[in-house]
């Protein structure tokens, strides 16, 4: 086959709120080679990311990602990563192509998969799925006692683990996250698994996220995800030597293989989380999850969007038996929930089982997500470079 | 000061050729407060950028760049940091983000120079500038003759050293590298410094790169540039166990502090290639030259473009006297030599300074750059999020 094209479509909320919920907007990609379709989501910004696609070229390593794309042979696995290696050396120099060819990658694996009567897991080479024990990702609440109903009501749909983040979590003083964080301890239970996300909020202070060790020691956390900004290795590493239980993670940030090679060899991280829709789809990711097995780092997805996206994040790491957690958008907006006409629900034990249908083994509700669609013209030189595609 | 406005324009030649050639297009921003102007230029794809700058907000930490630009207080270089923070905070999962604040950062300093009656170098903290030599940095011929001819061309302009990149180089055999090397260091002549750029083009290939080694020394190449992809740290140390004479160079893909202080503590380098017009502006460019400089690693801008983008690639390692290779863009596109009214060039000693003059001391020359502004608009449910400013 041949690819003949690619349409990306900007979904968004009526109302965007300026709060830490990635749910509140979408880029679906749909790719169609060979009277097939794939699908697959960027975990990005729409508008930049669309541009990253379609853009005029500006010299030989900095073009637009569809040149890369488009009339591509795709019949094998091999093909989808030497299209990735295209992108990557052709736009070397265009920043946002990895998170525009991230949505891409995945339609690829869908497509293929459909195309082929399999899995994408089972392309990627696993003999099998092993399921995933869900963790509710869950804002932190405003106040105390709203994170502790938040973490109740976690419970309450039978998560065994939930995760908190942002909100005004380490914003304030360190007495205002301990209230924080006893109130998430107390709603999930003393057997719960309880995660906590930082969300780089303290940048590099090392010494500001280690005054919080203690109370995360105390309430038993898990993990303490992303006290820093990505890439700073030294930091995380100086925290890791004192963090005791708590291991830390990190690694969302990542927009190539490289970035999250560091964070495992050199960042002390116990969790490496990957984000399939930012590090250039599943084919970077499956790289990382292999790599992290390697090191002995245990690889978590990073999804806070759609069921589609949920399922593609699964992919890379289905196959490692050991590496169970995965984080399950818990409460997205009704645009993530909309975009699947299917949704990966927990099984009678509790768990998420990476789907065995063909490709992503999600099917998209295109008919359901017009009211979403942002409609988007961009024009240069009088010509119009995109505009959004009849759904 | 509060900062009342940012225009980008875009920028280009008539046709852009799929050659490595970088200065065929340009972004150049201006940003205005207080009655004052400053300049930058993104060194980067003109319309991702633009749309990282006006898109609309995502969620909290994915907002467009000019959200945490307009309306922000300047009056000392503390604001111009802190305005950087803000755009890193509050465009986190904006990947295009960094490349839109360099241009603005770059004309932050220049016109809060303009303001104080100060060069910026001297607003970084530098006492004084020193003189740099500058390398004229052309692309390899297509054929081992046309190289002989440029390096003959370089030297017969004054330039003592120059630097040879892209082209067929490393896509052929490598007996082809070994005459392109050859010719390279014949036309330069046996006292000329000879630096050689292989634009990533062997990925992560060491054993590829290791067997163009043996030339490279014979011909004494001062530094081997980009032999792997910026972040490939272990390839880089690997190869850097082997090159001897050749050190390494290698950086310019770096986007923010952290991934040029990997390059700096982990790729076995000699030389860090920074562009300011990518790494977040002069700030952060300002930063890791101090990094370096500490490290034992030799700073060096990169840049190829306007002579505006060189002025600001200079001032972060202006008082840096012992990191005296400066990158000169010796064969731009006429568009960049457009740009601004005056030109850096070199002096009687061959050297070329770092203006003295207010900010980044480069006149812009708005009227000569409308043949080249190329109309864009951007529409979402629409409205109207960009128009290409006047002129």
């Amino acid at each position: 086959m041949k690819i003949d094209s690619i349409d990306f479509f900007y979904l968004s909320m009526p109302v965007v709120e300026d709060i830490g919920d990635g749910s509140q907007d979408a880029l679906l990609v749909r790719v169609a080679a060979g009277g097939h379709v794939g699908y697959g989501e960027c975990e990005a910004a729409p508008l930049p990311s669309i541009a990253a696609l379609i853009c005029p070229m500006s010299h030989s390593a900095c073009k637009p990602v569809q040149s890369s794309v488009l009339g591509a042979k795709l019949d094998t696995p091999a093909d989808i990563r030497r299209i990735g290696d295209q992108v990557r050396a052709n736009s070397l120099d265009l920043l946002q192509a990895e998170h525009t060819l991230s949505g891409i990658d995945m339609a690829l694996w869908d497509l293929l998969g459909r195309k082929l009567g399999e899995p994408a897991w089972k392309l990627l080479g696993w003999a099998r799925a092993f399921p995933k024990t869900p963790y509710s990702s869950v804002l932190f609440g405003d106040t105390p006692q709203q994170t502790l109903e938040k973490a109740r009501a976690a419970r309450a749909k039978g998560f065994h683990a939930a995760k908190f983040g942002w909100g005004p979590f380490g914003h304030g003083s360190v007495q205002a996250d301990e209230e924080q964080l006893a109130a998430a301890r107390e709603g999930l239970g003393q057997d719960g698994v309880l995660l906590v996300d930082a969300g780089t909020v303290w940048n590099t202070d090392v010494e500001r996220a280690r005054r919080v060790l203690p109370a995360l020691q105390r309430v038993h956390a898990a993990w303490l995800e992303e006290p820093f900004v990505s890439g700073a290795l030294d930091e995380y590493r100086a925290l890791s030597l004192d963090s005791g239980e708590v291991g830390l993670a990190g690694g969302e940030g990542s927009h190539n293989f490289f970035m999250a090679r560091h964070m495992i060899d050199h960042a002390g991280l116990k969790y490496v989380q990957i984000d399939a829709g930012r590090i250039g789809g599943i084919s970077v990711a499956k790289d990382v999850a292999d790599y992290a097995a390697a090191k002995g780092v245990t690889y978590v997805n990073h999804t806070f969007t759609s069921h589609l996206a949920l399922s593609a994040s699964l992919q890379p790491y289905a196959g490692l038996q050991a590496h169970e957690i995965c984080e399950y958008p818990a409460e997205p907006k009704q645009l993530a929930l909309d975009i699947t006409r299917d949704h990966l629900l927990p099984d009678g034990n509790g768990q998420v089982n990476v789907p065995e249908r063909q490709g992503l083994g999600m099917e998209v509700n295109l008919e359901g997500l017009r009211p979403y669609l942002v409609d988007t013209e961009i024009r240069v030189k009088g010509r119009t470079f995109y505009r959004t595609p009849q759904l």
